[in-house]
Order: structure tokens, then C-alpha cells, then sequence
């Protein structure tokens, strides 16, 4: 699949099949990841893999115990039907203070390429800046050690969805030439 | 060129030759950008394009004097070189508290088409979170209003360097299964 043609065809895909989505795709893609550009090319990125019920159903819960009010419209317990979940972690000490950067950017990366092989994903955070408890929780839920931040929850499964196409604003809003 | 290949291909790249990148190219990659996802799809995007020699001497000149000690390997004089440098800033009214997440996965699409296109660019931050100062004579510079955060910053130009291939840590190294 295309650069251009994956961007345009990607959505956030919250109802997977019940299909299992193998190992050697979930490594390939985390390779791509890999290759994403960083802050001093620090390369910070940690990627726990889950797939086990009972974490899944963890992570969901402490999602939803920190979802906040205008957000509830998506509840996290799909979570738990994804074949895979992905925490995407980064390495403060490898970050240059750009831990956010760095995982979005990761993110971003390993979410077209699951799309261009067939998989849906969702953008979902680990971290929340009015609310530390969310990363806490998720940190000690999967042992993460105090020098990497999670900041990225990624499902990822075949879609047993088909979202309504979006409507995009306006691009002629979103450019200004030269200055605002 | 397909996803695999352009997360590969892709490269930080400050040196451009001295050709132009045309409107319509721009608008492709902006158009591109728009499809990105954003947090309860706000689409809280603005692209600043400025070709103006003035203006662009201006942003380097900013990002040199709040640059930490630690980067200043990388300094942003080259920005005037590039024929096209775009500032992306985030509506925060439209952002849902992830101005942040937002920016920078629009900033990876538009790096990623640009390099389908051939085109080389890199990601540089508009912002530091310890350094209000340098969001602000941004937006100052560029007469950004008060409810658009300025994040990213991405110049656009056709490649006039051959980066040396980048080390990867190992994968391995970066995986953990089920828990760290």
C-alpha cells in the first residue's frame, strides 16, 4: 500500500475479529517503528506486547477509571477483544525531555504500517498531564521501571469495522500563508 | 512508494537543493496531513507556510537563542535554506487537552508523504515545556492567536544530502512480552 493511499484509508478501529494476528507481523511492525526519527536519534522506544486476557482487561480498567467526562463516548473495554496491545514506553533517559515526541512519532509510524498490512489500530495515551495516577497505574500494572514513561496504548487486530466515511474540515481553514 | 518503504527511506534531512517545491505539492502534503487522527476527531490543525526568506531567518534565529546546550550540534540556521518551512499549531479548543499528540501525529504524515514525494524534512519542536518563551516569539513572529499552540516545525525541501545509514539499537532490546 501507498503512503498516500494508507493515510487516506486509516481509522481508528476499535472492533477487531477474532482472528489472531501473528508474532512475526507484530515484530515486523516493530521494526518499522523503530526506524522512526527521535530526538538525538536516542532511540528511547520500549514496546510491551500483550496479549494476555487478564492484562488487557487491567489496562481497560484503568483506562476507564481515568477517562475523563467529555471522553466517555469511548469506553476502553474494547481493549480486551484486540488480539494485541501494545504499550509504547520510552526511556527518560534516552528522551532529551521529548518523551512525548518521540512515542507519538512511533506511534504514528506503527499504526499506518499495521493499516498498510491489513490491521486496525487506535491512538489511545497512557498518560494524562492533569492526572499522574493513569501512568502510575499502568506502569506498575506491567513492571515498568521508573525511567521509562508510558505514554501510547496501541490495540491492534484485523477491523470487524467499517467506520463511516469522516468529514474533514476545510483545508483552506487550516493554511495561512507567510503569517496567520 | 509504499509504507514499508518510505518508514525506511525516511531520513532527518537539513540540506536542500536550491529548487523550488511548488504550491500544489504543498497542498498535497497538507491535504495528507488533514487525514491524520486527532483526539474526539477535532481536527485541531493550522499550517503556517511561509516561503519568505525574512520570516524564516526570524524562526532560526528563536529556535537558536532557546536551544538547550545539550543540542546545539543542530543548529536551525538551515531552516532559511529551505525553500518551504511549515508551522503546525494545534486549535487548543479543539484539542481535548492533547495538543501535543495531535500536532505531532499530523507532523509524522506530512513526513512521511514528503518523503514519498521525495522530499526530505525533519521534525523540530515549536515549543519546550520548560521554555515558554520560545512557543510565544513564535507565535508572536507569526501572528498566531492565543488558542493555537504552536508545536511543530517542519521545513520542506528536495534533499541536497545522503545521510550515513543510522545504527539501530536492537530490536530485541526494545520488545517485552506481556509485561517489561
Amino acid at each position: 500500500m501507498t503512503v498516500d493511499g494508507a493515510i487516506k484509508a486509516r481509522r481508528s478501529i476499535r472492533k477487531y475479529q477474532d482472528k489472531p494476528v501473528s508474532e512475526s507481523d507484530v515484530n515486523r511492525l516493530l521494526d518499522l517503528a523503530r526506524h522512526s526519527p527521535s530526538s538525538m536519534n536516542g532511540q528511547p522506544w520500549h514496546f510491551i506486547v500483550i496479549r494476555e486476557p487478564g492484562i488487557k482487561k487491567e489496562i481497560a480498567a484503568i483506562k476507564n477509571r481515568y477517562c475523563p467526562a467529555e471522553k466517555r463516548s469511548y469506553e476502553a473495554d474494547f481493549l480486551e477483544t484486540a488480539p494485541v496491545v501494545i504499550v509504547l514506553g520510552v526511556d527518560t533517559e534516552r528522551s532529551y525531555g521529548r518523551e512525548l515526541e518521540n512515542s507519538v512519532l512511533a506511534a504514528a509510524h506503527l499504526m499506518l504500517a499495521a493499516c498498510a498490512a491489513g490491521l486496525g489500530s487506535v491512538y489511545m495515551s497512557a498518560y494524562a498531564a492533569d492526572e499522574p495516577k493513569l501512568a502510575e497505574e499502568i506502569g506498575r500494572t506491567l513492571n515498568i521501571p521508573k525511567n521509562v514513561r508510558p505514554i501510547t496504548i496501541i490495540p491492534l487486530g484485523y477491523p470487524d469495522e467499517v467506520p463511516p466515511p469522516k468529514s474533514l474540515r476545510p483545508l483552506k481553514e487550516m493554511i495561512h500563508l507567510e503569517r496567520f
